[in-house]
Order: C-alpha cells, then sequence, then structure tokens
C-alpha cells in the first residue's frame, strides 16, 4: 500500500483515515475540558472512555492515540509471551502492524486463510489448541476483524460470531474483535454495536477512519483486563497527557458520525457500479458491503494504474501487485465516488477498448 | 510518585505535565491544516518538525505523542538489541519508562551513580566499551538528561556535555539527549539550543511539560535516523493521523512559552525561600536551578506530608520514601508558589515548632 | 504431547529423541580430543562442523544443542524483528518451539494450510509480501520441514523444493529448511543430501533423533551467515564448552547410522500394516512414509488409549484429542514394531470387535 | 576478552573453562545411564540435579549447558519484562551475556560501581524501588557474583550476603547468585556451599569451570521456580536429550575436584608473587582470592602484553585496554603458574629494567 500523494482537487481514497474534522467537531474540541490522562484526570477523556464501553456492552475503555496501539494493547492482555495468536492471514494485525505483536510482545501466530475474510468457527477451532501443556504452543486468544479491510471491507456474520464467541469461551480461549470499522459494519447489518461486543473479551474501535476524528481510538472490556492495558499503554510511550481535545472530536463523531455512514457505503456501491460499466472483469459491485471497494488490475500492474488515476485527479491503493483499493469517507461525496468509479473503470477496461 | 488528585482551588505542583492549554494556544489549534501524518502530509506537523529540527541545529524531527516514545526511538536508532546504553541511576530512561527499553527494545543498560545528576566525562568513558567483539556487551550509546528531572532539575554544564561529545564521538559512541526540559535549561543558562543539540546524535524536547501544549513530544537527529525512527513510531502503534492541531499547539508554545519558563524558574525559587524559613533543613534555596524543587522529609514519610499538603490545597508528588517534589509551570502564579512554600515549611518545620 | 514414562520393557515408540547411544558410539566418545567450543578451538567439533557442512552442500556448520536453536538461529540470521517468517500450520517452528521464534527473535509468522506437509509453490508465493515498505510486514523468509512430523513423517517433493527455492530466490526471500529428520527423507527419497542443502540458504539437520547420538543439532549456511549464528549462539546461553564428546557421536552416527534408517522407514510401515488389520479406519499403511505412523483414535480418547497401550508395553505420544504417534528408531526391533503394532490394532479395532 | 589461540606447549591461563576432562572423568562417562531429559528422564541427571540441589540447600535443579543459560534462567524466574535487576557494573550478567537479559527477557538493569566486587548491603537497598507502582520502575531481583570474575576472583564477604539476603526478602526484592565460581569462594573462605545457597532464591553453580567437566552448569531453587525454569530452557532452545554422559562428568567433578580447587588458589598466589617480583606495581599478590589473578599493563597496551605473552608460551586474555587476566586450572601445574609470572613479570616490568 504505497500511498501517492494527492494533488489539490484530487478525490483522495486511498483510505478513510485520511478524513479532516469538519468545523463543527473543531468547535467541539475547542471547549473541551481537560486534564492530564496519564492520571486518568481528563474529563473528556474520561466521559468518552464511558460512553464508548458502555456503548460497547463492556465496563472500561482506554483512549489510544492508534487502532494499532489498541491492537496491540487488547491482544497483549489476553496472550503472554510465547503464547499463540489466531487469525486470518490477511488480518491488519499481521499484515499492516509491522509485526509489532511479536516483535514488542513476544506473541507468536498462525493465521487461517479465507476467501472473504468472514470467519469459519469450524476452521479456527480445528486449528486452536489451548492449555497444550510444556512443550507445545498454546492458543490463547482469536482475532477477529470486522468489516475486514483487506478483504474489501466485508461484514461478519452474526451468527458466526455467536458460535465462534461461545466456542472459544468454552476452550478458555480469548477473542479479541479488531472493530477499527465496526460502525461501518453496524450499519450494514443493523445488528447493535453492543451485541457484537459482548461476544468479545476485547474491543478495539477507531474514530478516526470512517468516523472522521482527527486521531484516536479506543480498547474496550472488563475493568480489570482495562487496568493491564493502562500500565501497558504507558510502557509503549503512549501515555498522552492533555488528550480531552482530541477525546471531544471522538465523542462528537459517535454523536454524529455514524448513521452516515450509509452515505459512504452508497457511495462506494455507485463508485463500483459504474467502474463495472466499462471494465466488468475488474470489480462486481454486488460483493460491496461497505466503504471499500477493490479493483483487480487484471494484466495491468495496480502501481501503474494507481499513477494513472492519481494524473486523472483520482487516489487509490494498491494492495498487492494486481489489486486496488477505494475507499469513501465523509470528505467524498456522491458525485466524487461516481467520477472516480468512471475514472478507474476508464483505466481498467479491456485492451480493445482503450 | 503516586499522584493525589487535586481538588478545586488546589496548586497543583505534582508536574509540568498537569497544564492545560491557553485560550490562544485553543484558538490556534482550532485554525490548524491538517493532514494525514503516517502519510507525511500534515502541514503542520511537518511544518512544526521542520521548524524545531532547525532550533536544535538537526536535519529532520518526528512529532511524537510522548517524550517516553521521543526517548524510545531516539535510543532504539542508536542502540542494536543486545547492545548497551549507559545512562544515571535516576535517569527517567531506566527510572519512569517501565523498562521499554529492555521489553521492548531488548537494549541492556548499565548506570553511573550522580549526586546532582550532573555527567562526569571521565566516570562515563571508564565504563564504556565499544566494539567490545563477539563475548561482550558493547557500548553503542549514551543518555544524557537535562534537565535531570530526579536530580531536582539540575542544568548540566555546557563544558562537560562539549567534552562527553567529543569522547564518544572518538570511540564511536551515539549520544542521546533527553531533553523532555531542554527549555528550561537553555534559560536557566543561556546557552542556545542549537548549540547543546549539536552535541548529540539523537534529541528529545517536549512540548507538554513546561511548555505548556496538551500532547506531543520530538524527537531530532539525522534525516536518514529520523527516516528509521518513522518506521519504529508507526511499529509502536503511534503512528498518529490527523495531528496538525496537536503540532498548533506546539509550535504556538514554541514561539511564546519559552522566555517565560524564567518565571517558572523564579517561583520554584520563592517556593524554596519560603519552605526554608520554617524547614531549612528540608530545602536548600541554592540548589533550585529550574523549575523543580526537592523537599527531604526527614524522620516523616513523604507519603503523609503529601497526603497532609493536598488537604491545605497544595498538590505535590513523593520520588521516594523521604522525598518530596514541587514543579512549578504556567498555571502556577508567584503567588501561588510563595504559598505552596508556606505550607511545606510548616508540615516539615522541625517537630519541636510544630 | 504429554508423554508416558515408560516401564521397563516397555516399546518406547514416543519419538525418535529417546535413542540412547550404542557401545560403539561411547568408545568414539571416550576417544575424542576436545578443546573450547566458544573459542572455536574443539577439534571435533570443528570436524564435525566441516563434515555435515559439505555434506549438505554449504560452506560452515554451527553444532548446537537441540534441532530448536538450530532452528532459532537459521531463522534468526535470516529474518530481523517484525519481519515475517512463513511456514505451514502443523510446523515443528510454530507448533513445537514454545513461541521462541516471535517470544526471543520478535519474528512475526504466518502460516498456510497443508493436509499432506507438502509445499505448494503457488499458495506460499501468493501470501508472501517481499519488502513490503514502510506500512506493511515484509516477508524475509519461508521454512519448509523435510521429513514433516507433524503430518506423519511425510517427505517432501524435490521438483516443488526446486521451484520453491527459485521462486524465493528471485524475490529475494529467504529459505530455511527444518531438516531434523532431513536423514530419514534422503533414505526415503533417494535425493542426495547436497541437493537438497543447496536449495536452501540455512539447514537444521539433528544427531539425536534418528541417528541415535545423545545430543546436538547442526545450522549450516554461508561462513557469513554462521559467522552470526555463532554470536547469536552465545547470546542464547547455548556456547558449550568442551562438546567434542557430544561431537564425536555425532560424527560416528553420521558416518554409521544413515543408511539404517531403511530399517526404520520398514518396522514403520510394518507397524501400521500390523496395526491396519484390526482397525483399518484408524491407520493407512500407503500413507507411511518414514519412521512415523500416525493413528486416528476415532471416537475413542487419544490419552486414553496412550495410557490404555502403556499397560500394555507400548509407549506412543498423542498429538491432538484423536491423534496418536508411533515413531520406530534405532532402539526398536522389527519384532517390536509388529508387536505394537498388535496392540494399537486391538486398542482402536472397532468396538462391535472388542 | 579477546582469546589468543595457544600453540602446542602453551600455558593456558585464558580461563578455567579451558579445562579438558581427565581419563576418570571419561571413564564416568563412559558408564553413564541416560535417557530423554526433555523429558526428565535420563537418570544420570536427575541424579545430578538431587545431589548439587541438596549440597546448595535447595528443593530443585536443572542441568544447563552453560552458566550464561542458567543465569539466564534463574533471574527470568524472579525478574518480568518491564521490571529490573540490579547488579553491580562489572557482573558477568551485565558484561559478559551479550546482553541476553535484556534482548530475550525483557529485564532492564541498573549498576552499582564496585571496587572490588564485594556488595555494599546499604547502597543496593538504596538503589532498589520494590513495588514502584504503575509509573515507576520496579526492583525485583539483585544479582550477586561469587567469587566475581572481572574483579580478580575476589570473594563475598558472609556477613554481607546474610545482610543482604534479609533486607532483601523483608522488602519483597528476589535474590540471585552467579556462583559460576561458588567453589572457588566456598574452598577460600570455608564457608559451608548449603549456607550460602540458602541466603538466595535461585543459584548457578558450573561444571566446566574450576571443576573441569566438560559441559554443564545448574540453576537452583525450589521447586516451584525450578519447573518454571525447566519450560523456559525448552524456549531457549536448550532442552538436551541423552545428557546423562555430561551429568555423569559433573557428578564425578563434583565428588573429586572441589577441594583441589585449594592447589589453583595457591598456584594463582605464586604467580602473583614471581610476577611482582619483576613489576611489584602490575600486581598486588595480596589482593589474590582465589584462582584469577589480574594484571595492569600500565603504559602499555594489554592487547599487546597478551601477544607478547603467547610467543612465550603463556596465553592470557585482556579484559580492557590496560587489564590483563590469568586464571589458573586443573590443566596447570604449580610450575607452569610460576613460569608464567616470570614471563608475564619481564614483560610488565618498568621500561629501565627491560
Amino acid at each position: 500500500m504505497t500511498p501517492v500523494v494527492p494533488e489539490g482537487g484530487t478525490i483522495d481514497l486511498r483510505s478513510d483515515t485520511v478524513t479532516r474534522p469538519t468545523s463543527q467537531m473543531r468547535e467541539a474540541m475547542l471547549r473541551a475540558e481537560v486534564g492530564d490522562d496519564v492520571y486518568a484526570e481528563d474529563p473528556s477523556v474520561n466521559a468518552l472512555e464511558a460512553k464508548v464501553a458502555a456503548l460497547l456492552g463492556h465496563e472500561a475503555g482506554l483512549f489510544c492515540v492508534t487502532g494499532s496501539l489498541a491492537n496491540l494493547l487488547g491482544v497483549a492482555v489476553l496472550v503472554q509471551p510465547g503464547q499463540e495468536l489466531l487469525c486470518d492471514a490477511r488480518a491488519h494485525v499481521v499484515r499492516a502492524e509491522l509485526g509489532a505483536h511479536a516483535a514488542l510482545s513476544g506473541i507468536t501466530t498462525r493465521t487461517w486463510p479465507s476467501a472473504d475474510g468472514r470467519v469459519d468457527p469450524d476452521l479456527i477451532m480445528d486449528m486452536a489448541v489451548p492449555d497444550a501443556g510444556p512443550y507445545l504452543v498454546s492458543t490463547a486468544a482469536v482475532s477477529v476483524e470486522n468489516t475486514h479491510n483487506f478483504a474489501s471491507g466485508s461484514v461478519q456474520r452474526h451468527d458466526q460470531l455467536v458460535e465462534l464467541s461461545q466456542r472459544c469461551r468454552a476452550a478458555g480461549i480469548g477473542l479479541h474483535l479488531d472493530g477499527a470499522r465496526l460502525w461501518n459494519a453496524h450499519v450494514a447489518s443493523g445488528v447493535e454495536l453492543a451485541e457484537t461486543g459482548r461476544l468479545f473479551d476485547t474491543v478495539n474501535v477507531c474514530f478516526s477512519k470512517g468516523l472522521g476524528a482527527p486521531v484516536g481510538s479506543m480498547i474496550i472490556g472488563s475493568a480489570e483486563l482495562i487496568t493491564r492495558a493502562r500500565v501497558l499503554r504507558k510502557r509503549f510511550g503512549a501515555g498522552w497527557r492533555q488528550a480531552g481535545m482530541l477525546a471531544a472530536a471522538a465523542s462528537y463523531a459517535v454523536d454524529h458520525h455514524v448513521a452516515r455512514l450509509a452515505d459512504d457505503h452508497a457511495a462506494a456501491r455507485a463508485l463500483a457500479e459504474r467502474g463495472a460499466v466499462r471494465a466488468p472483469a475488474a470489480v462486481n459491485p454486488a460483493e460491496v458491503e461497505t466503504n471499500i471497494v477493490v479493483f483487480d488490475s487484471g494484466e495491468r500492474s495496480a502501481a501503474d494504474v494507481v499513477a494513472a488515476a492519481a494524473e486523472r485527479g483520482v487516489a487509490v491503493s494498491h494492495l498487492g501487485e494486481r489489486v486496488l483499493r477505494a475507499v469513501t469517507h465523509l470528505d467524498v461525496s456522491a458525485d466524487d465516488a461516481v467520477r472516480a468509479g468512471e475514472v478507474l473503470g476508464d483505466l481498467l477496461a479491456p485492451a480493445q477498448a482503450t
């Protein structure tokens, strides 16, 4: 995923992380009360932690500088050094966090294959080996991603999550949710946030992707786990001080920017549909479930298509040699999305047509 | 250092980390342009990094969520896992960062004793063993703290830093400056920031202590070292997104809050002087060089004195069983400081006088 | 794999690690010249390292206390902390080394599924992402196990190893061979050791499994890689001193115990065939390629069958809730193997038959 | 400590690790019963562990491939990642183990200065900060070295060890003994091994230094700690298999080679006395307490003197730019020692005299 710097006037679809705070959000930040969050004395942070933990059906939350940190902490409180985390082979925790769980927490990972990013409880439980004794690696936790970033923003099926949760609990295996885009899954599926949240021991949600806050994620769980996460946060050099203004932005985003994710999903579908007009082999609109559209660049180099699109004012990412990704968000209008679909459709249309 | 939560009306001298952003600083934040700092596209962050790196006499800087992270990165780019960092036995890097350099970076440490926190180049170079071969630990870097937090905010002598720098460079040993309060050292000593900065390979400066910004520190060095630090920052889960508003606050702080540190130093001296009137054995005003005042609680438990002071509206920390620390900052007026000195002097006065 | 301690007279098939040195091997040990191997001055160790490295088609070798250590070193010289090793989901390196690659070397792993333990170059290269840039995990090496312990001792196909090696080299990805039982693969397939060895950057071979030496494995590769492995060996606390007597045993084993592995393979086949007479659903003799036989315990608990077999004088291991493993080796005669097959066949025969 | 390879006929005083097993010891090895020590089934290993643990006044022991590993395990069961070990600045654990405690166990260290290597309980307890709360590093253990390798083989004073032990236990701080040469301390001081051993939570003793076994050390402590150490030993790749022959050598060494260490001490004293005849400023015989003699090379480079001595058939080490070390052991006769003293005295004699 090598980003290309967008020019002025560019439609930036590289990621939903690029959103900028709205003026109302900035006003909320301006008014925020603050305190020293290392001492748990920032009233805006404390209020956000209480609000979001309750929303997810848990006791406690810890405001974190990134979703990567929230994942690091959420996993580290469930898995000891030398124990094992299971996840799928394209999960953010093993692909996009620079090996941090191994390099910093000493956690070993095994991965299962998945075409669409959705969990298969049978497959996972067949791999898992809890309490493996003094000679073999013990499976201490499973991580699930919802929506699944590198699997086109696919949404987990609730019945599968319920089954996985029951079986993990019966086996004494922890369950972590990388819910950086759980807001999108909630809007797309209609499943309540707490209904999903309660299935997991630790939950990461992000405020700076689709929700549009400038900085911040949260790790959520029991009071006991979050107390341990707080100490680890300090060790990771992430015990920030007057984070209240960022918390105020996040709180505003939770209050005002969740329901509107439906617009991003519609825009993503429209983008895919327009792209499929010219390049039907490159993208299947029926597979677009949330705000992420993946294109297959076929014979072309994905990097070349990214460069060509940038020249036409559309910034997208490439995830592999033949894979492009476009992500809609609150700074992308419906018209922008359609325009981007046209550009990508043109670039990916069959050779005889160009 | 167990903090006591201050009540309304309390004079909070627990640390200069507790400062709250001023309204002008908030205005600067409101107006800040932002972008995605993971992609190095946040204009406010980029401007801050360029400005502060130049101020310290270096090529490049990286905006970090805390001073602990800036220390972690600054040391990690100089020392490989299994190599050695030397520092003094009360340095923040070995006492107040929860073992992160060992636990996360695999760096081993040896420490030298120091009564006043100032470096002794002979002592350090006698300990150092660069390029120790395949059987012994090699000294890869030395860390210096200026001002020295747990040594009463003492200021390093410039001639000693110059000598240490020359000898480290001759020996091929890296030199890191934990300059979380370098601004205070600069104001107290009159030595230019760049004059100090150039003696070191990596420099950490903090915006959220005496300078009063809500969140943020910076690690500074050559372009090559900072490029490596940027990748590590992401692995540590600290690659934040639209950090520009925090950068704007930090930039405002650098422009407007450095010179005024002299007021904090005067207030600290006044606090110590007033305390010494009643409790001359507990504090020596002549030793107060910057904004930190340390009291010896003598026969009394420091924790008890902290609690008694809190009841009288003065919040301080205890650093050990018999050691109290009071730190002045921009939310503490000259009158507040004198009042706090009175309270502490009363509490620490010889027994017959109470 | 919870071992059951064998009683006197037991046929011990728990693992080929249980072999005891023969009297001729002990004589070779008695006569060995020794020196300090930390200083690379043990003549017997040096001779063994030269001999075995040449046998595997490489420049240099390092004598190690276990195969786990040889794997740790062989992988660590190819993969930096935070980079990725790919291997299959039942590989010894991720299942049976207590998470050491993550916990001690900071290496992250992803795994591919494999029914028979054999590599599929297409599957592996589809997963691999070399040089992934500053945001994503880079694949630095692939590990292959031959024979594959937890896949019934299956032998890798040489043409697939050749293809995998070519494609890894083209992509700049390192290739490690966990050849703890490469001797068995060599005897079963007839492929020369060096022909296999040269396909890999680092090779682990073990002397204390089928070859029957009391202690020791070797990591093999280029002189440059092995020099780095030697330093790491010392850090892992495994820089032993006068290891020459152990090296003499290993050298004797290489000279005298390789060809006879064919006997172990025949015994394993005979064991499986005899077991299949009574319990045809539990074991397929056609799948026995080397010295490992795996039984499916069906409805029965594998642990219970292990216990029942032990009472009848046959010690085997269980690898999972329904999986038993029997391993032949030089302390197991052909008659022992047949007898063990009878016992296991009886225990695993269909219920109506008991 | 760069070793110089000794020529034939050389008196090798580089370290007492260079000893070679005697023919009686080899005979003991030849006769040893063995089993699989990963399963704790090697009778010779089990017997050695029971014997030596009892000798040191503890419940259990674990036979290890090196003293570095025994230190790694002994410390790791007392100190969690991110917690602190205190030791002196020239201790083997921080100087000669390649940073393993930090790099592999995540343990942070602070060091105290010591002229003669002997512990000062006041100094140590002033540094220690047990149970330091969620912001500061907690001191979890103290390590003591006896005899002290890099402090000329000095012997700890028993009364100081007793006081340190009492104060550590009162404070809840663990105490580890690096007793690689405790046998020498015992012989020199007359203090019973168990009397010293019981003062510590974990004790490392080595069989391959002065005692002359080819390979092996042991970590000793409570049954609970040693059970945990056994799992860690496997993770470190050091769970060896049929180690019984090495255990038999170690057992022989404990039975037959302890009392004779007095001869090594006498030889070391004679070496120093002879050296002081010509070079009285370089060595003080009165400081030689055990089998280690340290020479100050004054104006000369220690490396040059090492090279010159090697040409005259005397192999010694250099520990620093101006420090040489000679170590006596069972392969060095009284005459050899006197001869070595002459050579070193000549080389280090004042310039006018040469």
